[in-house]
């Protein structure tokens, strides 16, 4: 039942018309394990530096993050990101990247690590997605996230990653530069024709939609007044997403999109305040409510029309 | 049980990378009263020209649309409008509009159009849909739709045909513009406090949503590979709403939701095929079919997670 994720571990300073930070805790592998935590054992694999405290282990600790293979370059500086948001939330403006240890970041996967039935691979470079991948040969189901910066530099890299793991979980946008097709479900078939199982497509403020071949699976976004960071609310959405996959034995159709759901319920905790504060402090009756909140905003009934008269 | 719609009617010149047609049947209260059609009677108020042919009257015959209220001018051109759409089929690009006898339409409605149960008020200059409004006391459910000129040029006298109407069908940047607010559940909020019971916004490819003060709705867009011509979709969706809830005596929200539904399928159809062809041919097994389909990509079971051994 435990899953692996791999990825950035990283200190954000973020800039939004609510206020900002300097230093938080950010990073993909952080997002995605404190989310996936709620539904299952979590082993994280990523690098930090010496400046690394242990107000950001205990953020790991209280989720019971196994840390292990974590590596600590002690003379080195954790990745840093610094980002500004305007009002309109969608964008994010990259004031500063300093990949500092995240730059050489190896990938050490211990025998627990390489052991997990469920495996992330968040956004790194497609080459070392992919030999993560090959470590983790009893994986029953792997999911790689990318970004437009890979698709754009090494696109066949990327598609070597791709017919390796059974689901992709990107945006709109990068689903449509991965294939070069405009229609988001041509794009998802072009996609699943390298072998995979489920496309995830993150439409942010419109939701997402599930791919399958078995069909068609679409959640709205959770109806939001405002957002006040969105940093990491697609990895927390993998992180809801896989962390509830990697709860269940058996991977059904059903079961995916419950955790779409789950996916989505825990994207709209993150964004709520900066960083990892408001799912660092979730329980798990705000989830289940909110999952509620998800059911009743989709329902209907399923009665076909039938006309008493016809015309 | 029956329903009016005041708007336009009209012939449309249309160019897609599809096709071209030079002279189609087309006007807001055609695609509304052909997609209401199918669910209740309904009586179509406007006005067209002395070029309108039995062609196009037929499509109405074959609706069984009561047009005793489309006056004829017989000396005059029906309202035209020419439009092209790129491989980007989201933007309409106007290139000749002649309002012809249109341009002073006095909307006249008979007895039997003034005593409709439901009454939907097409985009028409606002001051002309609060007289129609006015003149049907006996209406229960009424609905307005708009548009941008109306709202840039005019905003006050759309705020008051706004107060006396129970509903309002518009997208999702009409709804930004008339509130000012950019964030669209704001915006729907802004709108209800104008005494409405139910506001609607359409956001194209991502669905439509619906506000009611019991709660919120959303529904994903049918997933189309390609869209042939979307001239009219939202007046299609408009008379599937609109006609499904005529045909229902009690307008309840779990009736509202299943209109909701039941506007996507029109909607869906109606752009798969030029002008008012796809519609205009529909069997009502079609649209179940599709009504099931939209069950199923939007269906899941609500199981609260349970954590077998809490972290």
């Amino acid at each position: 039942m435990s899953l692996t994720v791999v990825g950035s571990v990283a200190f954000d300073a973020l800039e939004t018309p609510f206020g900002q930070r300097d230093k938080i805790l950010g990073g993909a592998a952080t997002h995605f394990g404190l989310s996936a935590s709620f539904f299952t054992q979590v082993n994280a694999v990523g690098v930090v530096g010496g400046d690394f405290t242990d107000a950001e282990w205990d953020v790991f600790r209280r989720h019971a993050i196994n840390t292990d293979d974590i590596e600590v370059v002690a003379g080195g500086k954790t990745f840093f990101w610094k980002g500004r948001y305007e009002y309109d939330m969608n964008t994010a403006h990259t004031l500063d990247t300093q990949l500092n240890v995240f730059e050489t970041f190896q990938p050490k996967l211990s025998d627990n690590s390489k052991n997990a039935r469920i495996l992330f691979l968040a956004n790194i470079l497609p080459m070392l997605q992919k030999e993560v991948r090959e470590q983790c040969p009893k994986a029953e189901f792997v999911a790689m996230d990318t970004m437009n910066f890979w698709i754009s530099s090494m696109k066949d890299a990327v598609i070597d990653t791709l017919k390796v793991v059974d689901c992709i979980i990107i945006n709109d946008a990068e689903a449509r530069q991965l294939t070069d097709e405009p229609n988001i479900h041509k794009a998802a078939k072009a996609i699943m024709n390298y072998g995979l199982k489920a496309v995830v497509i993150k439409r942010g403020e419109y939701g997402a939609t599930l791919f399958t071949e078995d069909g068609y699976f679409a959640v709205p976004a959770y109806p939001l007044e405002s957002v006040f960071d969105p940093t990491g609310a697609g990895d927390t959405f993998a992180g809801g997403f896989m962390g509830y996959i990697a709860a269940h034995n058996e991977i059904t159709d059903e079961v995916l999109r419950r955790a779409m759901i789950y996916g989505s319920v825990m994207a709209s905790f993150n964004v709520e305040k900066f960083g990892t504060e408001r799912v660092d402090a979730l329980e798990y009756s705000e989830i289940n409510q909110r999952f509620r909140d998800f059911k009743r905003m989709t329902h209907f009934d399923e009665i076909p029309f039938e006309r008493a008269s016809a015309a």
